[in-house]
């Protein structure tokens, strides 16, 4: 990387809507030094279901924007980004680029032990196999059982994050991680070892998640949060390269490709704080 | 319109993505002798979230698209088009275009009576007040309560269309449409004449919302399909035109602009009916 990289410059985080605000979140808490430039592609959000061409196409030129910001590194806040195009945007730009699979499976594997991981995500983050891919390279013994749980990114927008509807839809999608009834008497059996939320989207239901792993049987499985773990690996990055931010400052500012104003309203759930200012972006070749 | 319109000529037909196919499902049952080029902008989809410039120019690539495969006329199966776009449509296009909001909104007029019409759609939809001017268009004593259910269109994609989960999640949503409670033995006032399904996904619901209206104490609330009235209403164009099909045919064209297999697989549902092949396309100018 280049000797331009300055330790005050801002981190670069972008995701293909508000979801990568979690990992915001995370990084913030992790690194309240840290001045952060965030990116929604919320004009052509979701990634998750559209093909690995199309992804490459959109994340390149979401990193564009944010290399043309002035960034020191570039964190992919989205899975399907992660899971398709990490390696293609580390050969495209002259900037440390980090993802949020390798950390989550990464801590997977150790809180996972002999038994296989299990994650959710959306459809098309399973379908990649980006998780078993990586938890693969982490351990030799974890396999991944994975779920895709589409439902809890539109109940998250929807901001219905309590009640039935969210109880009874984690535990549909819960229940992949289990074996068959045995009656009441008899916790049904745990085919995982812990629980990976590998979706932006689903720390929002990181308490709901936990109680019904406890209401299925599943005391004991620890739950992972990729965000969380994404921001602990951004800030080895960056002790590791010199480039932590030494002063005190921590600005956000929130890019968007669509609709500034219903953004800021739903992304500040995502966030934890009140977002106040919302910029829209036109992206080169939005393709 | 030019003479080059020929009754044998297909119609076209396009949505953000599968939705849509509920409106192709109507047509085939109204006018079985019509071939039909159908386009799905899955590569785009959704629009409903999107600002109406950006829907505006997606919706003009998708029509010439249509248009230079020789259609006959345009039918926009999609409710955000049809609610911000399709004045502009007819200005840039030599063909017929209709759209899904003025038929639903010229039956749910009627069925009414005296009192106001329910509309469930996308965010997109109620908030731009489509429905509110097309009914206030057909009759003047109407009224129109909105209620935006964008999680129905996650429970379809997800195919969990009967259970526990999305009658929980109908069952919240029409609740908009009933005053309060005045405990059991007295049913809840509903607050609507009829409820307009004003989203191509919700025609999925459609028994379970009939269902859900009876238990809140809605008996005698018709549904109106939007998808079923505009087949009504290409039918009556076709008609007077002298376009409609004398040939017995039915060809269906499934276009997608991304993931041709996975949209296959969903698809089938939402057209009552298998779909044998699907072709991809690149739009023109696909902004």
């Amino acid at each position: 990387m280049t000797d331009r990289l300055r330790p005050e410059a801002p981190l670069g985080v972008f995701d293909s809507g508000l979801g990568g605000l979690t990992v915001v979140r995370a990084i913030r808490e992790a690194l309240p030094n840290e001045d952060i430039v965030y990116l929604g592609d919320n004009a052509r959000v979701p990634y998750g279901t559209r093909s690995p061409d199309t992804v490459m196409k959109y994340a390149l030129t979401c990193s564009r924007e944010l290399a043309d910001r002035g960034v020191k590194a570039i964190v992919v806040a989205c899975n399907t980004v992660s899971s398709v195009a990490l390696e293609m945007l580390r050969a495209e730009l002259d900037l440390p680029v980090s993802g949020v699979i390798v950390p989550g499976a990464r801590a997977a594997a150790i809180a996972s032990g002999e038994a296989p991981v299990g994650v959710m995500g959306t459809a098309g983050t399973i379908a990649s196999g980006a998780y078993t891919r990586a938890v693969a390279a982490q351990s030799s013994r974890s396999e991944v059982i994975g779920q895709p749980a589409p439902l809890l990114v539109a109940l998250a927008e929807e901001g219905w994050t309590t009640g039935d509807v969210p109880r009874l839809v984690v535990r549909r999608y819960l229940s992949a991680f289990f074996g068959p009834d045995r009656g009441v008497a008899f916790p049904r059996d745990a085919k995982v070892g812990c629980v990976v939320l590998g979706c932006t989207h689903f720390p929002l239901f990181r308490e709901l998640i936990e109680q019904e792993l406890l209401d299925l049987g599943g005391r004991g499985i620890p739950v992972v949060d990729s965000a969380v773990q994404t921001a602990i690996d951004v800030e080895a990055f960056l002790e590791a390269r010199r480039l932590k931010n030494p002063h005190p400052s921590g600005k956000l500012d929130v890019l968007v490709t669509d609709m500034p104003k219903s953004f800021a309203e739903v992304a500040s759930r995502f966030l934890g704080d009140a977002i106040t200012s919302v910029h829209q972006v036109d992206l080169k070749s939005s393709g």
